[in-house]
């Protein structure tokens, strides 16, 4: 492929029109969305109006009279319709970690009969803690499998399966039908990790009736720094979810100050305080980018820009020393296209130096999000093309880049 | 006392300069600022930066180029002088329920030889429901008692005592150094929530040797709706500490993406998820208001002020009506001053349609948080004169002024 072919398929891409709604600095090839997404257009201007006015002006009053009070189910709702969750089905709030913990204990004590979680090997950090936490706190067992294995070690012990749908290394996708169906066949609760799959490729909760699910507001959702994660819960277990962290907007009537705690109805439990308002309304003004945007265009353009890097870099004779990390079937791949290198680090530093953003994963992965929202298939050609020259130029052997930054 | 006594107190008022760090609402008479503390001048510029250079521009690069990853521990140690700890004793992070669930654990953790908590009856609901929860969890038992019975509910399978340091409802104070020593002398951990003292009275924890501490963002540090709590360790528990909710930020190497989870030394192991840069950063701004303030006098200023609503209200034959709910002693009060009355609920109402903002608190309570920083003794002169006229003129009884909003 010449670079002008890359071009025209821009020309020819119906999500093309999406690329405005983000400010994007000049000079970057952004493939670090599924990290940190970009900022969408809208949102300086929304959180301002919401400092000046609704906070600076407004003050205690805008919890009622600018609808604060209802921003986390309301936001919750706009995210539920990117992973096929009905209307009250999610609700944003906590940190992703602090969302898993408490579905995790809620779905042991949903299962009192049952004491084993099981999960995948090499999964998220956050989620490997979390799980050995919990594990240690409610005496359960963990049985932590490799992909291949997960199903074989159902049986009527497992309470719940724990796992991130797409993996975040490897980009490597689990069967989210299959492995809910498979799940639920033994009698366990499936709770997902939607970190990397929540506005980067079709998930549909409800249709599948996944139990128990987590995401992050700030990779491809676009929150911003460390916005508000989300929690779904399917409706049908609503009424018996019983999590642990018993904050007092989560009960059922906050400003009664009863003594005793009484959980909200529905997924309004899961709120445990007072969640940042600024945070929040960040992430739904940062949603307004999908709106109108089908998740099957989006997933088709992500596989389309995907096969484009591994075709250009395999036909690199000058990147033959990088290995395809990630699922070659897209059918089993996320929203990214990672490759292993033994000097992947100060590659990636390389590469940055250009203006090439991407990520550097232990021990020995670089990274591309691949984020179709704002990205051209002539980024994925010139990313290439960057890559290959910091190869061939030996670029990456400046002693700069082999030190570690504190955030990799 | 006549207006221009009140208007000449101001003028004498050293801490008077400091109004103009707030952006104020024309019209407003602010007695809320306990529940959401008002906009700081520079707030809405740091975050509009934050926003479109440090997210927009930078993206990534700006955990470790803007120093993203240290604004925690950073605005901890901002929080740390207004409270009298330690550098690196404190962290800002989660709501103040999750920080307070996770320091609960960790106490009953660091004494695995006794099982009671001591909390106060009538808590501030969040401390209670979590008291409850965690006590359930780990097969603590509760001793629920009145302030006066606290110093006798003490003995040796005491794990940890509870307390909120100004109670919400009254504003009545616990001696913080007598009942931490009473604590720590059976053997006990001493747990202050801190959300009602924060940067309204002097708190001494490293000088009175507390060992742990959880507050709010959000009330008098003026973080905005929904701010970052903090949370404090003593630093010699800090090794020992083991909270249970294990995120990967607070790992000792988050990047590595270990298998096992080893806590980062020090106080950082309290974090957990990433945390919300847009909420960490306003706090520090907000926090900015603070600078060359000296708690002292903004303690001296709160008594005065809140001296002087007392004796309006009881000088004045139209709120006989009025009881003092708060204590009359200052050295037990905190920075609020509270009436009990009947029709408490619909009086806040009325007085908010006069531009006079007060706190409503079941089942009678009405609520004027006291903050020296912005506050003139004139406010209070003239919030004093309106609340006599809402009553003197039945102000009240306006049928719309019933209907409960759902913040109150």
């Amino acid at each position: 492929m010449k670079r002008a072919d890359a071009i025209a398929l821009d020309r020819a891409d119906p999500l093309a029109r999406l690329r405005e709604r983000f400010a994007l600095p000049e000079g970057v090839l952004y493939f670090d969305g599924n990290s940190l997404g970009p900022l969408a257009v809208g949102v300086a201007d929304r959180i301002r109006d919401v400092i000046t006015h609704e906070w600076g002006n407004d003050l205690i009053h805008s919890w009622n009279t600018n609808n604060w009070m209802a921003s986390p189910l309301r936001v919750g709702d706009r995210i539920a319709r990117l992973i096929g969750a009905n209307p009250g089905e999610v609700i944003v709030g906590d940190s992703t970690s602090v969302q898993l913990y408490k579905l995790l204990v809620a779905a042991l004590r949903l299962r009192p009969d049952r004491s084993v979680i099981v999960t995948e090997a090499g999964n998220f950090p956050t989620d490997s803690y979390i799980v050995d936490s919990v594990a240690a706190q409610f005496g359960a067992t963990i049985r932590r499998v490799r992909a291949g294995d997960l199903t074989s070690s159902l049986d009527e012990q497992v309470a719940v399966v724990c796992l991130t749908h797409i993996n975040y290394r490897t980009g490597a996708m689990h069967d989210l039908a299959a492995m809910t169906a498979a799940t639920q066949a033994c009698g366990a609760l499936m709770l997902w990790d939607l970190a990397h799959s929540a506005g980067a490729v079709p998930v549909d909760l409800a249709g599948e009736g996944v139990d128990l699910a987590v995401g992050c507001g700030y990779k491809f959702l676009n929150g911003g720094p460390g916005a508000p994660a989300f929690a779904f819960v399917a409706t049908r277990w609503h009424a018996a979810l019983d999590q642990p962290i018993t904050g007092w907007l989560g009960h059922a009537a906050p400003f009664a100050m009863a003594d005793g705690y009484e959980p909200a109805p529905g997924i309004a439990r899961l709120t445990v305080g007072t969640p940042s308002i600024l945070a929040v309304l960040a992430l739904e003004a940062a949603l307004e980018a999908f709106d109108d945007v089908a998740l099957t265009e989006v997933r088709a353009k992500s596989v389309a820009l995907s096969e484009l890097m591994i075709d250009q870099v395999r036909g690199d004779a000058r990147l033959a020393a990088f290995e395809l990390a990630s699922p070659a079937d897209p059918e089993r791949r996320g929203s990214q296209v990672c490759f292993a290198h033994d000097q992947a680090y100060p590659i990636s530093r390389a590469l940055s130096a250009r203006g090439v953003v991407a990520d550097y994963r232990e021990p020995r992965i670089l990274r591309f999000g691949i984020t179709p929202l704002y990205m051209r298939f002539v980024d994925v050609f010139d990313a290439v093309e960057h890559l290959a020259q910091v190869v061939a130029n030996d670029e990456w052997t400046d002693p700069t880049y082999a030190e570690r930054a504190a955030v990799t």
